[in-house]
């Protein structure tokens, strides 16, 4: 009995922290809710239903699985279902019309003979890389409503009936969840995916600047080092969630393609873009990561040489001056901008502190004493922020789409 | 007509193309057929179609949404499917039930509450990372089932029938999805997973191996340049593909949980461990996509001095052993056996050649009239290539399971 105790405890924090999360989980859950409450007024309103009948199974059914949580996603199901519905149906009623001349027993021959061939078909076709991202469910849909139709044994004229009686059912059902998700409290997939991108690079810039002062205490005051650095923590990890972010940017782009024109975005607003500027982010956050195995305190070295002070110095200034760009770079994405003045004078700051850099690469010369294994980290994370620079410079000619 | 032309002749390519890639994808779309076919026979053999009439419905509408590529799909479908329209099924007639009590003009509203209650909480438990990995499906038919039944207004008597009928169809078509994917060129993604770790470590060990020879092209032979590095480019590039299969590597995961024992893999095989595997060797990607960054041809310096050549060498010899390292582990990978010795001693030659490396850098001072920027890129070199090595040594451990 402690045992459950604990655990009903720890669900109910896990449900509290779920929904504090993203709150639009609760409301999208009601949503559902309501949409399926309205939709069963089929069977309550008896006049309703006996102009249905059963058929008004077809409009619960057609909710559960159409509802998304985006906006974007209710509205390819729903076009998905529709037109997969009507030309499933019209090919099935034609097949059904062609078998008839075949007699009695020719026909469930040649109706099998059709389901299997045209499931074969269509189920290859959901291999492909266009067809899967945009109308999976549609084939999905086909092959059902094909399968139906063409098999259920009915004359012709009959199936009209039915077909009209389904088509309607599932039109309602389609209607009641488009109006729902797109009137009450929305969640645009475009939205979504333009303040992920925008978090994404933020989350990168916010590394860079908190990665200059960890460089200022690699070589600088080591004492601090403790204390410090566990406040500084959060940010330093924060940039591994833009590495797993793919996926979802992709089923975003898909769902937003979808979407009316809504707020700031236009109909045909260059959801591509995105994820061009995606890729660059995970790209900028590989070689982050790279970065990061480069300054751990085991490697800090006993003296501090005159050139390793002067590398670190520029390396900060590139470290903070790219750091800026970014988050210069996000806020202009938010507002929808071509990016502002300093985010441009940033990005030339860091391509001047890179020159300097190399400058002092190119004309310095090692004191002998000195060896090459102390002075390698810092020489190391200078070469892999130019790289960064480079990054930062694509993705800020991307963010002028 | 001739611009259609290009494009019908464009999609046979592409189709041929999809097709020989994996041709288990022509057989599984074969395969969907073949269970619609067989399911369809409930409406063609009379005795069948009058026992449960238009009931059969469901044995279609489960095979087609229930039929996935790979075995652990269908059978995650099948199971989750099952499960929560008895669960659904039971809960509804208790409802209905319960709703009974409340006269002729309470039950709809009783009813009606219920169904928005269950359906917000389903749906709010969607967004539970564990059920949404395993049984966001089965919520899925829950909510739907669940629907249908307490809001289709028959009385009790009447649904026991119709539930039977409907549970028996589900069943059937299930049992039909599950015995052809099992028994028919079964796809397993238990399989495949392990195939896709394997040829991931195995893409990063070629890169590795072929990296050493770049190096030495690098700073020796520069004529050579040109000719060779076509030829080699392709597993250059190939090692990209390894950054990006999180995705497919977590859903065949789930997919491979649901499997029974087949072929080598027995019924508890530690799947985790790949996807550990699988994190590592993104990371180990991650470093040598930085890697990549260092050496390109623009910044071959002039002048070869010795130190060069040393430090060259030692990074060349790191490259090819790390490299044939996570070949061999890849191989026993493969071979589901303990790592070989061969392997073991790879990842001791590193170790011993990265201490080589370390020993050059500690003992060797810079003679005076180089340059630090000439020498830059083969420092981080091998700088990056120490990180492989640990990465390298991480996987080896995680391979022993």
């Amino acid at each position: 009995p402690k045992k459950l105790k604990s655990k009903v405890v720890d669900t109910m924090k896990k449900t509290k922290k779920i929904g504090k999360d993203d709150p639009r989980r609760i409301v999208h859950a009601m949503k559902v809710g309501l949409a399926l409450t309205l939709v069963s007024l089929f069977y309550y309103l008896r006049p309703l239903y006996d102009g249905f009948g059963q058929a008004g199974m077809w409009a619960i059914l057609t909710v559960v699985v159409v509802f998304e949580f985006t906006v974007g996603g209710t509205l390819s199901k729903s076009i998905n279902r529709g037109f997969a519905t009507l030309l499933a149906g019209a090919l099935g009623v034609g097949a059904e019309y062609l078998a008839d001349f075949c007699g009695e027993k020719g026909e469930p021959v040649i109706l099998g003979l059709m389901v299997f061939f045209l499931a074969t078909a269509a189920t290859f076709t959901r291999f492909f890389p266009n067809i899967k991202r945009k109308y999976d469910y549609g084939v999905l849909i086909f092959i059902l409503t094909f399968s139906l139709v063409a098999v259920s044994g009915f004359r012709v004229p009959e199936i009209f009936e039915l077909g009209h009686q389904r088509l309607s059912t599932i039109l309602i059902g389609g209607a009641t969840c488009i109006m729902i998700s797109l009137f009450v409290c929305p969640v645009w997939a475009g939205q979504d995916l333009h303040n992920l991108i925008a978090g994404n690079i933020e989350k990168l810039g916010a590394f860079l600047e908190g990665f200059g002062g960890e460089l200022s205490i690699y070589l600088g005051e080591e004492s601090t080092t403790g204390s410090s650095k566990d406040g500084e923590k959060s940010f330093l990890r924060d940039y591994k969630s833009v590495l797993n972010s793919k996926a979802s940017e992709e089923s975003l782009a898909n769902f937003a393609w979808w979407e009316p024109a809504h707020g700031q975005f236009m109909f045909h607003h260059p959801w591509k873009q995105y994820l061009t500027i995606g890729a660059l982010a995970r790209e900028c956050a590989c070689l982050i990561q790279a970065l990061n195995g480069c300054i751990n305190p085991k490697s800090q070295p006993k003296v501090v040489s005159e050139i390793q002070t002067k590398i670190q110095q520029s390396c900060i200034k590139i470290s903070i001056e790219s750091g800026q760009a970014l988050k210069e770079l996000s806020s202009s994405i938010k507002k929808m901008m071509f990016p502002s003045p300093a985010a441009v004078s940033h990005v030339q700051d860091c391509k001047a502190a890179a020159d300097d850099l190399r400058n002092i690469l190119q004309t310095t010369s090692l004191p002998t004493e000195s060896d090459l294994q102390e002075i390698m980290p810092i020489l190391v994370t200078a070469s892999i922020l130019i790289d960064i620079i480079n990054c930062v410079e694509k993705i800020s000619l991307a963010v002028h789409e």
